[in-house]
């Protein structure tokens, strides 16, 4: 196996207020990059995986900045590609307790959502790949975003390539002229993998499963029908109590069979943005190295990991997150 | 309705440690401009209302950056006075769990205290006003500071305008010779609307109420008797389990009735500053859009948000309010 | 005499590294709101003078912090309105003796590149006003920018308002279809002080006057002539050493006669963005309050003081203008 | 009695990324001055007691800086050596929740490492002191600083000095030769305050006795027995629920007596290094000052409020803690 | 010798945006704590001497932090006490090149304005002394502080201490009733070194004398017939390009002999408040070491490093001082 | 050619406080990576070749960031090792016009002065190799460092890579028993081309040619005809007016003839550390891709831009240093 993955999607700079702050209260901010699919690529990175990124970026000092972090973390970027657009952006204000974070986005067009899918080497980019992963961002950005996507998965369903995807749906995207519900259950009849649950199912399917583990199990098993390409479902479940204190746990429909994770307790949540992604990529890490059940584990640890690390990414190791596997959440200083 | 607000008392500079260090250990301070009445208009013209806030700044530049301050935030300065004393300030430290926040002040000979009450031209102020609030701050002061607001409130009374009043005793103040109690009995008498507990009829009456439920309506019914201008009274109940967690709750007695709101629980507390100014202006502000409950619950709703805020404004919307009344408390992310 | 000004044009957020780092060095960075002609409003408005700035911002927490800058400089936003588009930013990297600044925009379909011309009141803006001002920024934006503004001028005009413009050509801009030499010189011809030099003015005409005092009188007789709204020519010369270090002097041609002043030295210079602003908002004031040759005297003190104040605007006095156009160049501490 | 105490160990520079941030994710940390005896020095004599603390730092602007350090909380520094090796230093990175926090240390060949046993006058250090007070910390840092110790052991135990020791265990140290547990069994034996619970017995003693009360009690008397110069052992309990919540709680075997404390809970835990140093400052206080009881609950309630305090020094006075011992756990403000 | 020295005057919190930002531009601030009497004191313990400040300071953790800080930098606090009054402050906006920076005070009814004359006990101060440094802003500041600093001057002249004075008078304070120039010649009547030049002897006189040499050495030689105490006169010179960039020389008139020294010129100033301060540091500690040539060239050398030191106090050592006064300004990094 | 460029030396955090401040005025400092050899590598990379950095570093999360900064930078690091000795470091205070910076190191027994020359494999690092660079830090440090570089250099030699050498000598180094002369000396016998000016050839060759144009031709040739080895002479000549302003010019021997570069003045300098880094870096790329002339204008304006970048590395590119070759000094501000 050569233990390689591949990710395609936006790099955004993240700028937002530090310690609760409000923009208007602020004249400082701190700034971070990201984006859905990169922090994937960079918790499966900083777990010691081969990593490729594919996406676009500005041609400018903003965009030199987002290479920089993403070469930081050791993804490969010999396949990112500039242009004389904006780096996409977003502003976060971070929410406590009974306040919610906001986010003001600045993307649409951008450098990534300005992509030319012809500039993409998908063969290149997907030889001795074992994984690719996409989410329900990028073909709800622009057309040619989607375009892009839609070529990748198509060569990566032709390789055989495991296509893993947490296919969101956000209605504040969708606005170039395509329906998102439909373009997601096209892109998800072309993967493998499906991590989202009965919120993500009944969107595609226009179906309404209820959210409790009868309801789970029933949409994945109708997901299973309807889209053949679809051979596992893995779930991630949060329940958030308020904006500072959160649980979280895992749950799956494979092999025909019903597994779930142990809930954990992140009190004093440091940040909420990307755990999804975690658990994305903690999943794809297990699939590669555990079975089912561990590595069901494996991404709720990680999932609830990313909970008490600042910015969109996971730095969590595969020691620290086998750690909270363990059980071990006491969080005892390590000297 | 002219939804025209005036509010009266002084702007102080709060300067304070990030990240609940204390002075000493601290190089670098946080600062913002609070008061408790600049508090109300603050929160009241944040929720869109045409708001006047009357008082004096040093005629320097601290002066200069509050008053740019209340403009940022759209207060009417336009009767905001200068004299050549400086601005008052307080430091605070702020505490975490079972370390109490610590304040020490430097207002007592200050510009506000040091204001001529014959600056103030109480009926251009009070023309098409529908609501005027004070505190027992402000007359707590200084004696310039009392004759001042007596004349204001003397004024209102006459023109038949709402007089709202949180007459809080404070014991760190009263220094220049006037009884506190005597004095906040005075002035409540010229006021309608009466913000507090049994606390603050204690002090006020000089009884002995308890402040259970009854206590409460024992303590409302002898205040609407002893004090024939008070028509309502408006309590909030603040439960703290320690400096980092709070319990909000608000009750009342209006219209011969008791009414209360549910409690709203906050953990991980940002900043208590405030908290009982934003109640004040959610009670203003519901009192002219909402029926006594849902003005109540508006109030609390404020008082809980104002616990995730810097500072010592409420920077809440009328939306954001909204959505804690109607018990969105899970604080998720608004994209 | 009114005192009344309008300006019109983008209010962009300014992204930076303090302390010269790049923005690959930093993990945080201070923010202010600027944008050429509202930075002249901001400086109207600290001098004193009634200033309405009109422009378009996002329709979320951003452009909320944007009005909420401009009102804190007691400029009236009465006429701001807000789309769905985000709100223009740029990045600067502030340089340091050789190493120049470096400027990144994200601002070609923003709120204001977005503007509906339609939207705006242009007649009850210009009641009452006696100085209109813009820039060559505006038309280079976008098409919607350019028609927006044309309207205005031509009402301004119309009502034979003073029209001052500083229609510095900017090859970044102008990629929307039109060429930057035609509209200019169409706009410029509904105006009637240009603020501007020799490099301005071959822009417009397409001549090639040398930059000297001649070729300046030379090109400044030329544009009169061909141009016949114009009256008078003031010009803003800054002798760049590096960086680090300026020098500033105007000069003008006003009836028919040359005048000019003292080259003010800038050492250890703060900020370069907005000197230009600031001289023109210095000329604008001082045509209002004083003779000419005192009127560019005020101006080049004012671009002066802009050197060492940072971010995008002026907050100069009128009482810290008028010391350094008296010669206190020593910088003693006031006390 | 004089009330004079004496400390002798390391005084390392602490350097962290603040707000949770790893340290990869930062380009700026806070740094403070602590180490274990020096925490103890600093606490008593924040308490006002006339504390001295024996120690060698860099003879560079880091030592200075430590001194001054140190001079600023009243501590007698007028035995501080220098030397030309650097200061002792440490990494951390503050976790949150399920998130340990790391240290990363660098001290094995710094200035108190290198510290010259010749060099310490013993007798003038003693003279009139009723406290000495050290860890298990400073005899695993290498042979000289072991060496150093002993000499101030034996000589305070000819005089008849009380002396405190919390010898707890660190297995990153002792790599010098030595074996910990024979080295702290021989220094335990010179002393007479013993400040550890179970673990530390069974790691000196051999042991396996159980942590709950019984095995306190089993353990304690073994030590008493085995070890005649002991004559007391405080014990404090922190039961971690994660990283940002504690329970802290104390016990001791005094005068063939089980005591203990009520429990106190900290949440939103701000600091966790040198909690058990503020307990250690609290017993010895307290032991000068109160009964057993109070000196216990005098050492929970300082240790509770440590969390509260950042860096590695508990700044709360005597008032501050007897408060917490009095129960005011709410955290009201203080004006 | 004794060596010893005592200083008498009040200690101030200065708070101050970094970066050359206004406070209006700013939400945090640094702060430091300085007061020009305990200026020199903490230049003088630098040096090494040992050296008393009496002073009064709130009673609260303000004025704890004014106490640390000058106990981390050595200087015997064991004559302050504490009083209800908040503590002296001002604000300070810093200027570049042509613009001034702005000082706004908060003093007049501070913890030092208040202090009781009676609480301070000269005699045991005084014991030992050998230099008595005082300036004309503390009898400026209030009654009290006239009478204590006369009492205090009486003394000493008796005990034959020397008496170094720098009399600055400052429009500014002077507002309790008292003439300053009256006050000052009393006071300057007491005193034995005069450290000021033509200005404060002008204002102390009510003569006329020029700036340059010649008037400078008449201006001595008429302070010394009319001031039998006075018999040295040191003046700083500070020659102000800008308010970044300075020349500062020293000249003096001793033993009936012009003496003077070389300019030194100070690019890139970091912080011109104190440089008179240390300066009169640096003169006191030469008067004590060195002859008069080179404790006037150790003065100007001290004057001219503490600008380049941020905040009030110079920091620089003796082997600082001089390496610039032995003509090393080259500013080599050392290693 | 490959293009290819290989550097080997210690890779160290510095610590320093932002502007100008001292360490005890400080509760916050900067960090950056640096070392001498890896600067030379960070800005070739920057540069755009392909570079390796063969180095050693802490097995812990400071060891981590280090090799994260440098994958920022795109240096190759698949040959860093890590060890259990923690990673070197300095302190640096930052002067300003008369005060000098300071510097404190902690590196002797860090993870690189333990460096095992066993570990590295470098017939692999060195394979297709253009360049190697080394300073006279690397074998100042330790014995083990020294060993290591001289393998290095030996299969270097062997293999006709082109070796540069900056083998400036420092005394605080060289505590390990050999003497820095006669080492430099052997390992410069082992290296082709030369940085290094008067200074450098006096140490090694003990004698002592002066500094000026005729010195330096004649310390050339004698080095020449003394070390078989060295081909061309590179030197760096920085002119400090203060520790805020510097000259800097290149000269050279090469092919028997002198050549030089005009003079850049750089004010205001941001940083002077890595200046001679960034000289060596640029004259590195400019033998790979210029005639001689072109190459020492091409370093000159390097280190002339590096004085005004943060921190150690150069960060400049290719075109921004061609800018400045061709004159572009003004620092205009690019758009």
């Amino acid at each position: 196996m050569s233990n390689k993955i591949l990710t395609f999607g936006e790099v955004m700079m993240r700028i937002s207020p530090s310690n609760n702050k409000t923009l208007q209260q602020s004249k400082e901010v701190e700034f971070f990059f990201g984006g859905t699919e990169m922090n994937v690529a960079a918790s499966l990175s900083t777990f010691g995986c081969d990593v490729k990124h594919i996406t676009n970026v500005s041609n400018d000092f903003v965009g030199d900045s987002a290479i920089s972090y993403m070469k930081s973390l050791g993804i490969n970027i010999s396949q990112v590609n500039k242009n004389e657009h904006p780096l996409g952006l977003y502003f976060l204000e971070v929410g406590s307790a009974v306040r919610p974070s906001r986010i003001a986005y600045n993307r649409l067009n951008g450098s990534f959502a300005n992509i030319n899918p012809n500039d993409i080497d998908w063969n290149a980019a997907l030889q001795d790949c074992e994984y690719f992963h996409w989410t329900g961002i990028t073909p709800g950005i622009s057309e040619n975003a989607y375009l892009a996507l839609k070529q990748g998965l198509e060569i990566a369903k032709e390789k055989g390539i495991n296509i893993t995807t947490d296919p969101a749906y956000r209605s504040n995207l969708w606005n170039y002229g395509k329906k998102g519900q439909e373009v997601l259950k096209e892109l998800v009849g072309l993967s493998t993998i499906f991590i989202g649950g009965v919120n993500e199912i009944n969107e595609i399917l226009g179906t309404q499963f209820s959210s409790d583990k009868d309801g789970f199990i029933e949409a994945s098993k109708t997901l299973l029908n309807t889209t053949p390409s679809i051979q596992k479902v893995f779930d991630k479940v949060r329940i958030g109590k308020d904006a500072s204190n959160q649980l979280t746990k895992g749950r799956a429909w494979v092999d025909n069979q019903y597994i779930e994770t142990t809930e954990i307790e992140v009190n004093q949540v440091v940040d909420r943005i990307g755990t999804g992604d975690a658990f994305a990529a903690g999943l794809i890490y297990g699939l590669m190295h555990f079975d089912y059940q561990k590595a069901l584990d494996f991404s709720n640890a990680a999932c609830a990991l990313k909970h008490t690390i600042l910015g969109d990414v996971n730095l969590a190791s595969v020691a620290d997150v086998l750690e909270v596997v363990n059980g071990n959440l006491g969080g005892r200083i390590k000297r």
